[in-house]
């Protein structure tokens, strides 16, 4: 597809990300393979895809790399479907957009995630991993690649080395 | 659309995410609105999309609450197109497909992240919101509307009440 084309070659890491998953078939199949499913029937009825566009959208995961197929059974052939690391990398976006959906489209109550830890329940946020601060209301902007904070690592790392 | 209808009534709140903006050209625009174009003319060109495809989405994205029309001009009648309340929530989201893309899609460099008041890069990460955990790599489970834990909220209130 032109978009997902086009969108592999910007710089904008947000583009880059969604000429992998950009759709929601793609990430329902991400989030029903991270519960536990992983065979073509269990998708497609779990889903309620048709088989074609699961079809396709299994492929283009795994093109992608989020999704391995693997052979369980030879005779006869059967495959099955599993998370890449990328694809589990993947899961923390999943959990944002459930508590978006859950705080602006959860009409009637919705599930929740646990932590099985504590069992208690929780609630994905989006923070700076170095200072911890929420990024929803902070100030930011877009630093392109020749910005000297994002090109600047290497230079930086030789000055250390001086 | 099905998908769309479907999500609506699942409890799972990624779907109610989903139904809302699951496609690439929806992200997009958000993206593009988010970094201060408002005009139709300035997405169209920025996002090299469509006109009619571009319409349809700035109308579904209006009708989900997320992107506001305001008439700028009377005469010639002339709309901008503006992020709502539940539009700026979800830009965390993208932060979040931009650093993923960065890590799995990112080759020959991509912008980053800036937070303007300390002017230090941005890792977006997604933890949960009381104990500051990291969800990548944590033991979550998915607990329905009518688990105790999930639906047991007015209970506790009862109790601390009596």
């Amino acid at each position: 597809m032109d978009i997902e084309k086009e969108n592999s070659l910007t710089c904008c890491p947000v583009a880059r990300g969604l000429a992998k998953v950009g759709d929601a078939w793609s990430m329902l199949i991400l989030r029903d393979l991270s519960l536990g499913l992983s065979r073509f029937e269990e998708l497609r009825v779990s889903l309620g895809i048709a088989p074609n566009i699961l079809t396709a959208r299994l492929r283009a995961l795994g093109e992608a790399g989020l999704v391995v197929k693997r052979r369980y059974s030879e005779r006869p052939p059967r495959d099955e479907y599993v998370l890449s690391d990328a694809g589990r990398d993947f899961l923390p976006v999943l959990h944002v957009i459930g508590e978006w959906g859950r705080r602006h489209n959860g009409a009637g109550g919705t599930s929740r995630l646990v932590d099985t830890e504590t069992e208690t329940l929780v609630e994905p946020v989006v923070v700076d991993r170095l200072t911890g601060k929420p990024l929803a209301g902070a100030k930011l902007r877009v630093a392109q690649p020749d910005d000297p904070l994002v090109s600047g690592a290497p230079a930086k790392r030789g000055w250390l080395l001086d």
